[in-house]
């Protein structure tokens, strides 16, 4: 009796996510020796409470469809096990659905976070003598995985921020001898900068946006940043900025955080883009438009890399075939072997390497004023957006998959969470 | 002598307004009984000041690439001039620099105000006995122009906000399990639901993103706003909210106003967005996240409606060809001929009937309940986003035109503002 497989989607998803469960998926079915492929319904929920998602009643066609459908096809989740120590039951519980569904695969696609998991449940079934091949598919925007070049997910972010800062640096570039001076962008990165980095991928030529970068790797110096602002304005007649959302003053409270209160009273949540818009209203007097991108920058597939889809196609098909391999906690990753042209291959990692890493970005792709990115790093995040890998559009409107999503029966009692 | 040519973008810019300059460019390159094409350096205060740009020596390459190029070549500007009793000599001017340089037509790129100013100029044009041909071409995304059918620029927006609640509702759902429940995506559009109504293209099937929209024609009702959200997170899981800047209670307020403060404690401008998601964490506890797409809408030409581009470039090229059929104090229009398959022509406008009139979005577009649109609206909406029209892409960015802009010779005394 061959084996099923269980995959599932960990964390804050991405618009390339569902090309690795693709990659998976079609990787499966084109090998009869293997079983099927239940997805846990919401990530690793899916499996605790036993709603697994038959990945084999959906058409050849919608499989396909994954690969240009952004988000989580299956469902996600921010739900981390703890360790076993603490909870052995939920560990076991894992294992119980496994062996009621005769599930002999266990992939995890995720972070830092997911990778760990992934590995202590690869230790615990070999503890429970219950043989399970645990493989890490990588995947995150922040890009902060260690040991592979980069992280799937990541690239089309970054394609999408350069993108949107070189088309709302022309606009404000046109309003701006009467109008709108300012413009703030603010993209994601709690801890590391990467992808307020990349943005600065649209500045070719001196004057291009954007002329400033917020890092979260740089302590905010007020003084300097306004003398930038001002002396862009005065130079360009304009200043697009991109920040991080985790930008922060040396003492490390955010700037989105600066004292921001609502109507209540309330410290407002987020929103540093605003935050920065108004300080610099309040020093110099321009006139300031803002944007906060948030989920769309991770979600639109539509100006999705095409370098990113298929690393992250290739990171869920070099999976399945490990575990075909007969490796175990282990995950696929992307070694880059040629800057120009760009190359790039597939390559193997420990899972315990990986799990609870933060790879940092380095201190040489920040300009020495701390607001700008350097050859170093335009060299690095280059190759990661090239090519454009567009949807098919019905109606206007991008066609995304809809699967049907049908849940296997349950074996089990319920799961109390 | 040929007569020259005056070609000025006016107003906020659009992904394709470059597109109706091409147009005319193009077209009165053809025709070789025309003079040159000087464009208004930052609109019309480009001829105020006698900053004309002259296109005659940009490549045939760089005008085509207009098509595809966002926001304004030439610089735009919000300078709206004022009655010819207030500030006759602005007006004398004008004409002034049109005589100096030999200029036989004026072209205005622009909204409501811009074809008012057009229109005046055309009166003033005839008092003072200098021939000067006045045609306006329609450019909002604010669709709000009288007789059109729509206004180039509007399609394109529409098809982003479409696009991104599309793309971002799919990622919410992904995470509402155990994460992020609502979304609030804010829109521009001050005085009419247009924007935030196109937004509504994207939810096709019962559950689909947008499940709510907030429009400036419906006082916002917040007890049935918060019923609305409840149900929809009872139903799907998760809400994806659409809301216009210009949200307002019944008394006026609008919601982006509504009593927060920054740091320094003053009121802090724009975000109906967190205003919104806050209010909602305050009433429901569900975790939000929000998105301000600001200039990106706009500028978004990456995504632009094929149709939007065809007929922005459409504009300009029938400007241009109703003046050398000799007509004045006009505007081309859109006239849509057929819903189902679509299509449209170029119609003629008076600029007096243009002038000052803001179309509303129609009451029968909004659902009873004030937050969604009808069938209605989906057969308006629905075609001025069809197609696909993307720019050309170098190193993974889109590869927009870079103008030499070079100024024509100063003939006349400085002017001074």
């Amino acid at each position: 009796m061959p084996k099923n497989i269980f995959y599932a989607q960990s964390g804050g998803v991405t618009s390339v996510i569902n090309a690795s469960a693709c990659g998976l998926i079609e990787t499966a079915r084109a090998n009869p020796e293997l079983g099927k492929v239940y997805a846990g319904r919401n990530g690793i929920i899916g499996a605790l409470r036993e709603e697994l998602i038959d990945t084999s009643l959906e058409s050849s066609e919608s499989i396909a469809a994954l690969r240009h459908t952004p988000a989580g096809a299956f469902g996600s989740c921010r739900y981390k096990l703890k360790s076993i120590e603490e909870n052995r039951a939920e560990y076991e519980r894992l294992i119980d659905v496994f062996k009621a569904h005769e599930i002999g695969y266990f992939f995890y696609n995720g972070g830092g976070d997911s990778q760990d998991t992934a590995n202590k449940v690869a230790q615990l079934s070999k503890e429970m003598d219950y043989p399970l091949t645990c493989i890490g598919i990588p995947k995150t925007v922040d890009n902060d995985l260690p040991l592979t070049d980069n992280c799937p997910g990541f690239g089309s972010v970054a394609k999408y921020v350069a993108v949107s800062i070189r088309e709302a640096g022309l606009d404000v570039a046109s309003m701006s001898e009467s109008s709108t001076k300012v413009f703030v962008m603010e993209v994601m990165g709690r801890h590391a900068g990467w992808i307020a980095g990349a943005a600065g991928l649209a500045a070719e030529q001196d004057g291009d946006a954007p002329h400033i970068i917020v890092f979260p790797e740089v302590d905010f110096d007020k003084a300097a940043f306004m003398r930038k602002v001002k002396s862009c304005v005065d130079k360009y007649g304009y200043c697009a900025i991109v920040v991080s959302e985790g930008a922060h003053y040396a003492d490390g409270t955010f700037l989105a955080d600066a004292g921001t209160k609502d109507a209540f009273g309330h410290m407002q949540l987020g929103g540093v883009a605003p935050a920065l818009a108004n300080m610099i209203k309040d020093e110099h007097g321009y006139k300031y438009h803002w944007a906060v991108s948030d989920y769309l920058q991770r979600a639109a597939r539509h100006i999705a890399s095409a370098t990113d889809v298929a690393q992250a196609y290739a990171m869920g098909k070099a999976a399945m075939e490990f575990a075909m391999a007969g490796k175990n906690a282990v995950m696929p990753i992307i070694i880059r072997t040629s800057n120009s042209p760009y190359a790039w291959e597939v390559g193997e990692a420990n899972l315990s390497d990986v799990a609870n890493v933060e790879k940092m970005m380095p201190a040489d792709f920040i300009t020495e004023d701390g607001f700008g990115i350097t050859a170093a790093a335009k060299e690095y995040f280059s190759p990661l957006i090239l090519g454009e890998d567009y949807p098919p559009y019905k109606n206007g409107l991008p066609d995304y998959a809809r699967l049907k999503k049908v849940l296997v029966d349950k074996k089990l009692p319920d799961w109390i969470d």
